[in-house]
């Protein structure tokens, strides 16, 4: 089965994808909104910013008139920062017809309206079908085919298999899951808690705090999905743990390359420059900030990181308030006690 | 509150865990097998086979004659290899009275009987009350008072919460559970996929398969957990995902390191020797490949690690059996189905 596939944006990850598509035999087209980019790309077959050292396959077109590149696309695959949704949809949607299915590789949830990308592609496309793809998953392993696994959520199970079938490789495992509001608060949220696995990392602190602060983080993402809505189980899988694992400890994660900068003292603007390309989290940690106090969830650690992103808070004394301010006789919180005779 | 507190075996992490009690100002003894070991930590007031660098307190004394070390103390420590507690409980338990308390901070299960410490230590010494010490904690960060969480399970409340008050320091977050069987079995178990992490990474595998690993090898283990009476939180926990991070992603772990050797093509034994210390992970893997068998639980990738270390499969096939095992229809494993309309 070959598909037609509009891939939205042509940074890294947007890239990669073209790149594992195109190898499946995909009639692949990749838009970017940059022209510079495009004629460097037209010439050199490589995307010398983002993913250096790799070379396009003949068979990825690449666009820069976003009403041809979406037309008669049989999938729409949007991979720009998630601030930049609404606007860019706005610019193609009146190529767009009903049949052509939207599919959202954005980590990241709307600032103003806290919405998840889904329910902006559904302001916007009210008539398509949605799906979204995550999981753990760096674009500079997937382009050269390193075994990865992706998962792809959708409301619809036949929606979900086909667009499975349309990324599933031997190196490329993707597995469906029914619960979008899960898979997308756990690709968003982990955003954050990498944010200050590197400011704890830039600190100094070892790799105990880190896996404290981890455990601690997906613990609170948990406790926030549940409230909106999602299955607490979503958040034990590939979209959830393995996500935030794969961010929070690997060079690759431009999130914790930021939090690391600003754990050395740089200030917010200097560190997200330093990195050269989006940082979701940084957005993120304000949304999910927000979340926390519409749905009455505390998120300690997503507190702190606000605090220390946009509120001066001293970074030290923030994680050391991190692991200071259970009590003593504090049983670990994610036990359920009731099993217990204590 | 101060307390006298035996530490049986000076490995790293029975020396770190006297160095830390010991700052708090408890009457620690430290015991150790080997007497040329004891002429050398006197003399040097050092550990410099297992935890150079860091010095020794004075307030610590060094013990070669077990019966006299455990006299009248008030906690037990065990930090020796699991093979080896059964073997020296007998050696000390004619000096053992009934109010003191026996602690275990080694990560293992006894290979043959397929018992958890605790049961082991309840055969050997029934009338004493037992705790067991677990948590993200790589002996050297904890000696070099790094910030790290710890928990304590015991099936008494208030001898979790006397353990707790023991060890729990500014730098040293103490938690308590009550979950005996939960936190044996999780920090025994993460070495098993410790070992996996670590052959995928000598493999030359990636971040995303290792982060796709660990996911699924939390996952089997709650499974398993589950199967032999342990609250499946408890692996959403620190004891559990905590330190199976830890534990994975760490050069500190010896597990991790002696699996990239394997993966980078050494044979078992060579392995093992190169990491010159106890690889609780190699036996434990047997064990819980039966347990897996006496359960019923499926644990694929236990298994496959089994079959690696004991019966001569390719490292190489069998990771890529892990990534291809799944039908392509497959929906996240721990995705509960009922909650969505599929």
């Amino acid at each position: 089965m070959k598909s037609s596939i509009c891939v939205i944006g042509a940074g890294s990850w947007g890239t990669a994808l073209a790149i594992s598509l195109s190898k499946k035999g995909h009639n692949v087209r990749l838009w970017m909104r940059n022209e510079e980019q495009l004629l460097q790309m037209k010439k050199s077959r490589e995307n010398i910013k983002y993913l250096p050292g790799v070379i396009l396959p003949d068979n990825i077109k690449l666009f820069h008139n976003i009403l041809h590149a979406v037309k008669d696309a049989d999938i729409i695959l949007l991979t720009i920062s998630s601030q930049a949704v609404r606007e860019t949809i706005k610019k193609f949607k009146e190529a767009v017809h009903d049949k052509q299915i939207i599919v959202n590789a954005a980590k990241g949830l709307e600032n103003n309206t806290l919405l998840r990308i889904s329910e902006v592609v559904k302001e916007e496309l009210s008539q398509n079908a949605f799906a979204v793809l995550s999981g753990p998953s760096h674009a500079e392993e997937v382009c050269r085919d390193m075994p990865t696994t992706l998962v792809v959520a959708s409301d619809s199970k036949s929606i979900a298999e086909y667009i499975q079938d349309v990324f599933i490789s031997p190196k490329l495992r993707v597995y469906t899951n029914p619960d979008v509001i899960g898979v997308e608060l756990g690709g968003s949220l982990k955003n954050v808690i990498a944010l200050g696995a590197g400011i704890s990392d830039g600190l100094g602190f070892g790799d105990n705090a880190k896996a404290a602060l981890m455990t601690r983080g997906i613990a609170e993402i948990a406790r926030l999905g549940q409230a909106m809505g999602a299955d607490i189980n979503t958040f034990a899988g590939l979209t959830g743990i393995g996500d935030l694992i794969v961010t929070c400890t690997s060079m690759h994660s431009r999130n914790r390359r930021c939090g690391i900068e600003i754990g050395k003292g740089k200030k917010l603007e200097e560190a997200v420059k330093s990195i050269g390309m989006v940082v979701e989290g940084v957005v993120t940690t304000e949304v999910a900030y927000k979340l926390s106090m519409k749905y009455g969830v505390e998120m300690p650690i997503t507190t702190e990181i606000y605090n220390i992103l946009y509120k001066n808070s001293d970074a030290r004394e923030a994680v050391v308030n991190l692991m200071m301010r259970s009590k003593t006789h504090e049983i670990e919180e994610v036990v359920i006690n009731k099993k217990f005779n204590w």
